[in-house]
């Protein structure tokens, strides 16, 4: 696997990969690598000749210089994870090498994919990932991109942003990866203690009794929040930052649910964020299911 | 000369360009051509293998409603002009096939390029030629792009875009082609009655006296903007939108200038917005020459 730093690097192999007439494969990546990435890279491998991945724990997306210090780093572990997975290349460039001086440009959803959910709580995440995800296009060149569902409001955007913008490359979503105990996989879980995974268990556990209630009839928004809530709030150290019933077809906040909507919740465990949501029809979502 | 009309078709044939391995020039434009976008049409032969140009007039950089409904249009002279300059392909969108419904992202330059001369009294403008540049380069993907002097701060504002977002495109400034009455070429010129064109030349005379000033030693801004505003406000229906000094060094307005400066006025005209700028070494300028 080959390791490239600087962006005239990176350019310069995907370019020889276009001119000898291969897809390139990408799966933008912050490091601290689990499971649930190299479910992306293996979609990746299935949809192109080459995948690319990029390490960057990129500074504009965090609203908190503390969880930015925070953020989870194993680069060692992540490169021998990608190369076992069958990247062909992996972009680690640093901070400076991505915003050099003067950097003054934005690129910014706006709308109902960004008003709301991690939008509202997290000002300005989005507009980051919307312009690290436009440059890192940019220096990879890559014919199809892969999300993980877990992180739903983010490639929605991204979606968005890839149509709105004509840029050349196929947004794909690949669905969420969750630990035998339900515990969607995040670089964020290892920052849980084991009391800590144990309380954010009740995330995804709540978020299965909304489906089952969904499931028996129950479409009151309030009412599916709430289930999410009891198991959550019981615990100390615990805080909702948002549980909200969204419909895909529009994505609006929506009171009374249906079978294009998902319960989405963010919370803070032992001051540690974790997010995760749930199609309440159980199935996962394709960019084509969703209208906005 | 091949014509596309639809984002798929010019897509796939920048992509069979991109294949056979030739670099595609580009020349972005919003049709009724004159010389001046031929001449960035010969650059762009000079700096690449194939050159496409685009004609959209793009609706988010107006301001104003009137102005892009008057603004001219001559779509079958343009075709056979951009033909006898050598294009291999024209791309002719709609507005409709550009800006498909629920459009919602946009890109945007802040700082010292966006916060004066067209920026400060065209709000929006340059938020909209960012993004349909962005746009047109995803659909076109030159190797290299070219846009005329004459319109400064635009050529600016791309570069510094070009650059934060890692496009893989090369920026071009092409100097500003003139009338041999000293008027810059502008698709707007032909708005001008004779006796609105006699006045218009008041601007290139104006820039012109400055920049012999500032060669006998004058460096006070107000005198220098004085000598264009004298060659303009004694006529009629004549207004000045701006007359700033302005230093390439950092692109602030400065009141003392020297000779990275460049003196930048826009004016209505019986009601037409033309714009010109001398620097005033009297050099043609490059992006390198800039640093903001």
């Amino acid at each position: 696997m080959d390791q490239f730093t600087t962006i005239a690097d990176q350019r310069a192999w995907s370019r020889a990969q276009l001119l000898a007439g291969k897809r390139i494969g990408f799966v933008p990546t912050m490091g601290a690598l689990h499971e649930g990435h190299l479910s992306l890279v293996r979609v990746a491998r299935q949809k192109s000749d080459v995948v690319v991945a990029s390490i960057f724990v990129n500074p504009t997306q965090f609203d908190n210089p503390e969880d930015l210090e925070r953020y989870p780093r194993t680069l060692e572990a992540d490169l021998s994870m990608l190369a076992g997975a069958g990247c062909a290349a992996v972009f680690t460039p640093t901070p400076a090498e991505m915003y050099q001086e003067g950097h003054a440009t934005f690129v910014e959803v706006v709308g109902p994919l960004t008003d709301k959910l991690c939008a509202a709580t997290r000002p300005g995440h989005f507009r980051g990932v919307a312009t690290v995800v436009t440059k890192l296009f940019g220096v990879v060149r890559p014919d199809v991109a892969v999300f993980g569902q877990k992180d739903l409001q983010q490639v929605l955007i991204v979606n968005r942003m890839v149509t709105d913008l004509n840029l050349p490359v196929e947004v794909v979503v690949a669905p969420t990866v969750r630990d035998p105990d339900g515990l969607a996989m995040s670089s964020r879980n290892r920052r849980l203690s084991a009391a800590g995974r144990a309380k954010a268990l009740g995330l995804p556990r709540g978020l299965e009794l909304a489906r089952q209630a969904f499931g028996a009839g129950e479409r009151q928004s309030l009412k599916l929040i709430e289930l999410v809530a009891n198991e959550l709030l019981v615990h100390e150290n615990v805080e909702l930052d948002y549980c909200d019933v969204i419909n895909l077809n529009g994505f609006a906040e929506v009171t009374t649910a249906d079978h294009r909507c998902v319960l989405a919740a963010a919370v803070f465990v032992d001051g540690v964020r974790l997010i995760d949501h749930i199609h309440l029809d159980g199935r996962a979502i394709a960019v084509a299911d969703v209208d906005v």
